[in-house]
């Protein structure tokens, strides 16, 4: 027998207070979704495997836990994303729903490893999907509805850093360079090895040191954007990052933005501008998201936000105050202390010092007499 | 490849307006359970196959998907139930807590095989566990805390069915029955077949036609157990579920109740009173509870409440209203409309009849000139 206390490595019981906190914080980014016309859906925790790995599933398939499933003799996948699910729900049975649609979901999230960065192997998502508009606007609009949404679940000191995953590809391809040194450049730029960007970057190789060295605040990778020499699907690429940044700050000059146009790790699977979510001092990114292709053919963006990291981004759970009602007071009048907005804990048998008894439960008010009074020491 | 739209039998995809529905539901029942100082807990999805097994765990043995485990080597499980998995962070992480523990929990459970009554392979749970008493005041607690937050969720014409599994075990253990026939009388019970119960009962064969014609309405129910002549723990527990019985009725005096003392099916585990609830005319039961001992050998009580059901005895989900703002429309006076409480759906580009974009997107108003309009017709 394995003993009761011990859970598998990246598994936990979320204890009180902290269960109640993250819900209302998974709450708070729903209520923001829905405050902007994203209606919830809820794909099952398990489905056929083939259907979980589809576009951007296939970077984590082997994150995926699968179980045969007697009913059907197939595999079953334990969702390890349910970004994938929701795009698949856009693309079949909304299909015919009116179009730029908005969808918005969260639930949890099983992997078969954890990473460095997070160690957990079941997390929540919340996140939104906004299919068939390839207008900058719609970008703009999730960036700042997930910053909206992490400002009312109470994180401080946000920003969004916007990438553009396919500028790099596009520029190779402009240029006729060669698949292996493309891969080879690609890590380079990852890695931020400005040596090798140089040696593997052929005549392309100012253009990509401009690159890399222009990642940071958003204000001047702008310029330095605005000031190369593109063409082709290279330029229509850097100029959609350019607008939407102008949009976005347009709309919230507040908003810390910084830039990184050649970062790729984590976006194989998108096509346009890219956002990685992240809240000062926290570690790793709170979200993440970006325009790519559905299943459809249509243009999309999205972004989901990792529960677990924005928790640990977020000041600690508060408990909440507990007014203890001794044995025998009436049930209608200990209702009514509930309606006046009470938790109410109820004494279950006489108790010959209530007050201590109260106290122990952890209450911070005891019901005396027709009064709430507060326990003091 | 699986055609996309195709989910394996049992499982589906939940799409607006209902997701948000049965969200929303689940909200209403753990606001309940918070508002009685039951503190919310989370355990994990998936964890060693045998702390799920234990207890009443054992019973869907046979209905738990498994995994294996890489990182551990062992078998997992999918949580069926999430019952056993509360009960044993009450014995483990919170076995130092103050007693009686209030605990309550909501989520997603996943079984290998659907029922008749109940299709689905995926469901939602939400319920409470209360441990560390054995006063009645704790089974009327929770049984009016169901009722409570399934009222408060919008369920109507409730009511609880009582059950005391452990009476005929009790009373054949005090008749010498042996077990072969102990176990016939069950199933005979269970199908209310009352010519067998005759015909097994032996010298108890009145006992037993008493305790079987006397299921129904718990006043006349209880007047029959009341006039029994009963000893020892037979005694005693009838004894709890008329005080049980008493005790609620007192407190809710509206509250429909039934009585059937001979009722074993599902609950093998329990050690007294069992309560089963239902709502009029809606199929099934939406929850169900007892009393029982827990692992580390504390009296406890707890009910379980299962979304699917509960959902399917509620009125119909009502889509929201959506307030069309078009394109262009100041971001902030947009954000100001949502603070009052509208669900804003942007316009994404310029569009020639914004009356008609808005209709298109089944908006009900629209922002215009600085004010919300009604879209008509």
């Amino acid at each position: 027998m394995t003993d009761r206390a011990l859970l598998p490595t990246g598994l936990e019981d979320v204890l009180p207070i902290d269960a109640q906190y993250e819900a209302s914080v998974a709450d708070h980014l729903m209520s923001t979704f829905a405050s902007l016309g994203y209606d919830r859906v809820k794909p099952p925790m398990i489905e056929f495997e083939d259907n979980l790995l589809q576009g951007s599933g296939e970077a984590i398939s082997a994150q995926t836990f699968r179980v045969m499933d007697p009913a059907s003799q197939r595999m079953l996948g334990i969702r390890p994303d349910m970004t994938v699910q929701v795009e698949r729900i856009a693309c079949t049975r909304l299909v015919n729903a009116p179009r730029p649609l908005r969808l918005s979901y969260t639930g949890q999230v099983l992997r078969v490893k954890g990473s460095q960065l997070r160690p957990e192997r079941q997390f929540g998502q919340a996140g939104v999907e906004l299919i068939g508009s390839d207008a900058h606007s719609s970008d703009c609009e999730v960036i700042l509805l997930a910053v909206e949404a992490l400002t009312n679940a109470g994180a401080k000191n946000l920003s969004v850093d916007l990438g553009l995953p396919s500028l790099v590809p596009a520029i190779c391809e402009s240029l006729d360079i060669d698949d292996e040194t493309k891969s080879q450049l690609r890590t380079a730029l990852d890695r931020k090895d400005a040596a090798s960007v140089k040696a593997l970057g052929g005549k392309a190789a100012d253009l990509f040191s401009i690159l890399l060295d222009s990642a940071g605040p958003a204000k001047q990778a702008i310029e330095t954007l605005k000031s190369l020499k593109l063409d082709g699907k290279a330029q229509s690429l850097c100029q959609s990052l350019i607008s939407v940044y102008e949009l976005a700050i347009s709309q919230s000059p507040e908003l810390n933005i910084t830039i990184d146009a050649v970062e790729n790790r984590g976006y194989e699977y998108h096509t346009g501008v890219t956002y990685t979510f992240y809240a000062k001092g926290a570690r790793g990114e709170l979200g993440r998201g970006g325009r790519y292709v559905a299943g459809s053919g249509e243009a999309a963006v999205g972004f989901t936000l990792f529960i677990d990291s924005l928790m640990r981004a977020l000041p600690k759970a508060q408990a909440p105050e507990k007014l203890f009602v001794p044995f025998g007071t009436d049930a209608q009048e200990s209702a009514k202390l509930r309606q006046q907005g009470n938790i109410t804990v109820n004494g279950l048998q006489d108790e010959s010092d209530v007050s201590a008894e109260a106290k122990r439960l952890g209450c911070s008010h005891i019901f005396l007499n027709g009064k709430i009074e507060p326990l003091v020491g």
